[in-house]
């Protein structure tokens, strides 16, 4: 038995000493840790088992409470009996690059509880590739625990597309996000499968910016852009307050796509994953050699249909490249 | 004399046909088109006349009327006797793609005005690159106009950091943006060297929106991020209110940062579009082979300290690699 299916053993396991080494080889940029990953990967997928946890994206503009939320979101969780899984994705800010990790700490996990698992994921780096780590980290938390909660700032164009990680989509903003509206009629952002409105302690602003998000909603509708039908919360992580109906909302989310949806949203994230990644890795230079973007889409999508490990696919492609330097 | 030093002549002249050529092959990702951008870069590059465009970034969130701002400032650019060159760079967004190319058709522009060009520059593609054709339009331009308008949407990690790009670089909000406060704060984007609160004709939200931006800058320059010294602006599109103030503000600014401030700027942004050009180009697999990316960007570093046309030597370094498939 290899190193690494003791290690994907222990992460099905729950074990946490054993996650906790698989997200720091994932973080690892040595390519030969990286080369571990995708086989670690590969073995994870093997089986009926692989991946069962629901995969939640949290995302929204700093400052609206989204840590916070997650915590007590992880809570009631836990109090239903659901084991869960926090990433928080930190995407390395400008000027308080420890500002998430701040957050993180501040948080009132406990620390001794089996059935919680908590990391920040920096993702630094001009050519590390900003989604793969996150990915990977959560194809590996899926293994182990009921929910996946995958955290990360930003609205709009954020280069961690938590669409594509994400089994249900929640936006988080405060009361009073002009700008989120305007994101979103835009089409800067994509439509999230729920709303929330935290800080709801505000009082009628919080009313007011529900009020304000259902009706761009219905506008959106209207030129025939989603359907409208997105629920729109009120929560209050200080009082504690909707995150019981936060929590149901997103078991109806995921009864309402059913198995079929989830599967078709995997899949769709999956190829997005294991086309950048071989874009990454190789260049465009790389992808012509390899017969061209739409030669290679069509052997990911051939691989996603049969259920391989995507990556393991990619990774076989890009190792049929020899470069020479002259 | 060559195709390509005719186009040079033609945008050193202001030829608006050969200029709208230029951005037709920078737009072009053919490799052979994009060879020639590169060659073209190469000969506009050379001779002291090249680039003396003052570059204006002008960013912020859908919404609050950037096109219509960058409109009556180009037309005030003109009546003082610059020459203008504005580029919108279009993100490609999610539901409605073409909205901002419909805004850009909606300016009052006068095309038969020798002294004026503006255009869209679609940057999709999923390995195209998004800054790639941003920089090149933008040093094109750059030969051609006393002044070079770059406008682009989005607030935070976009994929085009306008900082790149401009000697001098304008957040444009509306009142009530309380999510770009947010944004300033924790650091997800960078400090603009001036803030326009648009809208201006909102009455008393403006002025409470502009104080609010003060003092979040007070606030950064309490914890060492940035100066605290920028201008904070009020305009109105709709009114034509505080653009000749708008338009004074970006001239003090460029003579503010002097000479040797430019020239670091354009430097840095020039190492970040080689950089990133070949990242792109060859991936890490590639970066790798050609030694690493410390070795690159030590190459980057001295080929701009020499001044020599950055993209032809990434290009050079590309050109040592051979790909082979097995």
């Amino acid at each position: 038995m290899s190193e690494l299916h003791d290690i994907a053993r222990g992460v099905r396991a729950g074990d946490k000493t054993l996650i906790a080494r698989a997200l720091n080889m994932i973080e690892n940029k040595r390519p030969d840790i990286e080369r571990k990953v995708t086989e670690l990967l590969a073995i994870l997928s093997e089986g009926s088992e692989s991946g069962h946890g629901h995969r939640v994206g949290l995302t929204g503009p700093p400052g609206v409470g989204k840590s916070s939320l997650v915590a007590v979101l992880a809570r009631e969780l836990r109090k239903q009996g659901k084991t869960v899984g926090v990433v928080a994705v930190d995407p390395s800010s400008v000027h308080s690059g420890g500002a998430l990790l701040g957050d993180r700490a501040r948080m009132a996990f406990d620390p001794n509880d089996r059935g919680l698992f908590v990391r920040s994921l920096a993702t630094q780096g001009a050519l590390g590739g900003l989604a793969h780590p996150t990915h990977a980290a959560v194809e590996v938390l899926a293994c182990a625990y009921d929910m996946v909660l995958v955290e990360t700032v930003g609205v709009g164009q954020t280069e961690v597309a938590v669409t594509h990680v994400a089994d249900t989509v929640v936006l988080v903003v405060q009361p009073g996000s002009g700008d989120v509206l305007q994101f979103l009629k835009a089409g800067v952002m994509e439509i999230p499968d729920l709303l929330v409105v935290n800080k709801a302690d505000h009082g009628g602003a919080a009313t007011r910016a529900a009020s304000d998000l259902k009706s761009a909603l219905a506008t959106l509708r209207q030129v025939g852009a989603g359907d409208g039908e997105q629920a729109v919360l009120l929560t209050s992580a200080r009082d504690n307050q909707g995150v019981e109906e936060l929590a149901k909302a997103l078991f109806s989310h995921r009864d309402a796509i059913g198995t079929s949806g989830v599967i078709a949203r995997r899949r769709q994230g999956r190829k997005a994953w294991a086309t950048d990644w071989l874009a990454r890795r190789v260049g465009t230079l790389g992808v012509e050699a390899l017969g061209g973007i739409a030669n290679i889409t069509q052997l990911v999508d051939a691989s996603v249909a049969r259920d391989e490990p995507t990556l393991s696919a990619v990774q076989a492609l890009a190792d049929r490249l020899s470069l020479l330097v002259t």
